[in-house]
């Protein structure tokens, strides 16, 4: 399963697509950081953004969109423009045909460091080490990006209550057992029950491209 | 001058289009509201929206798009969802090159009731008289589009000083002066000065459609 996460953000949206396969193992694929900055036009910084999705979409063919889940009550001076670039990055996956799946940031650091409220550095070097990368992925919303990815190959389909989707061909992957979990897979495991919502595993009903 | 106001909504997406003329002139044009339902996936219900926001600018060829202007202190718990359409609608604007428009709430209450504080009713009501129509336009979502439509045809590109996109390909549109104003126009001017922000006019640098 190739899985890309999406850490929206209007000035930088992180990418990071990896592949999972059994026994919980995963490969990093490749990390990009689209930028736009401030000068230019609210709509067409969401473009440059939303181009540079679809052709990481395009390139990569990934099965899976891992984006992450925000919270009305997320009190962020940036919870709009977040929210619409999570919005286009959303729309690409159902363009694209291609599973969605929203994690909420405390479940991605619970997945990467056990702790759900472990620091942007705590999880850019759990990465490097899940990934056997050479060193950090660096800016941070690379390795949030991949934390994401990863936090979606070892939740796989989780399902929330809410996900109704389920029901208009949502896939359910396979959970975690907690046998043969790593020592940060446990923590997470535990860590994960006090997050606020699971994730949500969703199919759209689009073409895909392949 | 053609101008399609988007009220950005996941259940329910008002887009009004109306032609603006000399003299403070607007004329309806067509009005529609896109659906989606909670029971699908949240990406397939953005495509939903999306397409249906393209299809209107296919139809319609507006100059401008007029988009509900958001903000992270509006404390409601649609924040997440209503911020991502408006991200895709605003995609939409700039893939097909057409000018953006961000208009808040109280301007366009106040823009076509006099009141930036007015009730719904008091909107679908002033909206049926500005464009001569012979009901007011149900749902609310519909007439809160062709107010925001109307709200731009009268403030035109009164740009705040935050519009930095002004620099890039930013077209000012003409300045409502006092004199020749409506009561209603006028009463807004004045409630206008209250308001949190001025409009946003801003040029996507992408390909027009035609």
């Amino acid at each position: 399963m190739r899985i890309i996460g999406i850490d929206p953000g209007l000035t930088r949206c992180g990418m990071g697509v990896i592949d999972a396969g059994g026994a919980r193992r995963v490969d990093f694929v490749d990390v990009t950081v689209a930028r736009s900055t401030a000068d230019m036009a609210p709509h067409k910084r969401l473009e440059i953004i939303a181009d540079e999705i679809d052709r990481m979409i395009t390139l990569h063919r990934p099965d899976v969109v891992a984006v992450e889940r925000m919270f009305a009550e997320d009190n962020v001076r940036s919870i709009i423009s977040t929210a619409q670039v999570a919005g286009v990055a959303m729309l690409a996956a159902s363009r694209a045909g291609l599973l969605l799946a929203l994690h909420s940031p405390s479940e991605v650091k619970a997945a990467v460091t056990g702790d759900g409220r472990a620091e942007k550095k705590a999880v850019q070097l759990m990465v490097q080490r899940i990934l056997r990368l050479n060193s950090p992925p660096k800016p941070a919303d690379a390795a949030d990006a991949l934390a994401l990815a990863i936090t979606h190959a070892w939740r796989g389909g989780a399902m929330s209550p809410t996900a109704q989707s389920a029901q208009h061909g949502g896939a359910a992957l396979p959970d975690a057992n907690r046998e043969g979990l790593t020592a940060a897979q446990r923590a997470w495991a535990d860590a994960e029950r006090g997050t606020r919502l699971s994730g949500v595993v969703a199919q759209s009903g689009a073409k895909r491209f392949r």
